[in-house]
């Protein structure tokens, strides 16, 4: 039986969706490819077709769930707002996305997290591209006169950790209750006027530190 | 037998450190008076002399884990630090306890952090506290014209958030490799030259946020 390319992406797509649902129900340890074979009605050697690997498959259960956050952040990339408006929608716009999810089905999500966990390897490939986007938004906001004496990988470890939970999606559940569009903005202009190498004091180099 | 106040109170504190043991070896939920009985050979009903319920034994549990931690924040409110030290102390201590323990024996700490998941009622505690000493430092920090516009409470909010790296204990062992006292004092620095309620342009009010 000849496929179209069309007809092959057609079928992977609707194979992912039948292991997400998979997933969903019993989490990702109920999850093989043997199992969904015979969910989809078609033999293992034809589902190899599709995915060599069970670690093929998680792949591309995580390239379709992840898929929506890379295109809000090529979005908010290609756009032509200024930095501090950029990084504000960097996190915003993703941030509102996992909150429908949670308030959708937070059981489901967080299973969803879990299988992010522990398929780290999958998580780590957008996490990286989420860096290299932040770090793009940097070197703008640097060309501005921003954050003077710190380097984009410096300056990229700070912000996403004084924006962790709008963007570690584990740290982000157990905070969401506590998490709205106002004191992102609140924070992201925070980083923008108060983020620099300067030492202003927070720190004193002798004094109470060893006490 | 008749024990004196200071004998029940070294039993007390030898019970609740036994019990400890108990939950490092095998986590909260192989803990129970009946076992801590057993291991400490003594009788349950003189066990519970001192612990009326296991809710009680995992309240004494928290209590002596947090104590430092308390301890600690009551030593930074009681120093004549300005309040931009004080924060960063209040937060920097206790991470470097923190990160202590977390090198000594990472699944040590990641069990307690689990107990103290699973036990929330008496984390919270421990939370308000943290929170109340906290309030008190940015009062003094309002006092010399930090925070403009903000509410204290908003003010708390946004500090743990931008900080909770440094202090909620699940995304603590998560960023570990990735936290020092050197980014958290440019985070503190950013919190007291860069937050306020001015809204400086992260946020449009109109404009792209609804694409």
């Amino acid at each position: 039986m000849a496929q179209t390319g069309t007809d092959q992406d057609a079928t992977r797509s609707r194979l992912v969706e039948m292991a997400q649902g998979m997933i969903e129900e019993r989490g990702a340890v109920g999850l093989s490819l043997s199992e969904l074979a015979a969910r989809a009605g078609i033999s293992q050697g034809h589902l190899s077709r599709y995915f060599d690997s069970r670690e093929e498959l998680m792949e591309a259960i995580a390239d379709h769930w992840f898929k929506p956050m890379a295109d809000i952040m090529e979005d908010v990339l290609a756009s032509d707002l200024p930095p501090r408006r950029k990084m504000y929608e960097f996190f915003a716009r993703r941030f509102v996305v996992m909150r429908k999810k949670w308030e959708a089905d937070p059981v489901k999500l967080q299973t969803y997290i879990e299988v992010g966990n522990e398929n780290f390897e999958q998580v780590r490939s957008y996490i990286d591209l989420a860096d290299h986007y932040l770090g793009e938004i940097i070197g703008e906001a640097m060309s501005d006169g921003h954050f003077t004496g710190l380097d984009v990988d410096e300056t990229i470890s700070l912000i996403n950790q004084m924006c962790a939970p709008y963007c570690a999606l584990n740290t982000m559940t157990m905070f969401m209750e506590r998490l709205n569009e106002d004191k992102l903005a609140r924070i992201i202009d925070a980083v923008f006027d108060g983020l620099s190498a300067q030492d202003r004091g927070a720190r004193a180099v002798t004094g109470l530190r060893a006490a």
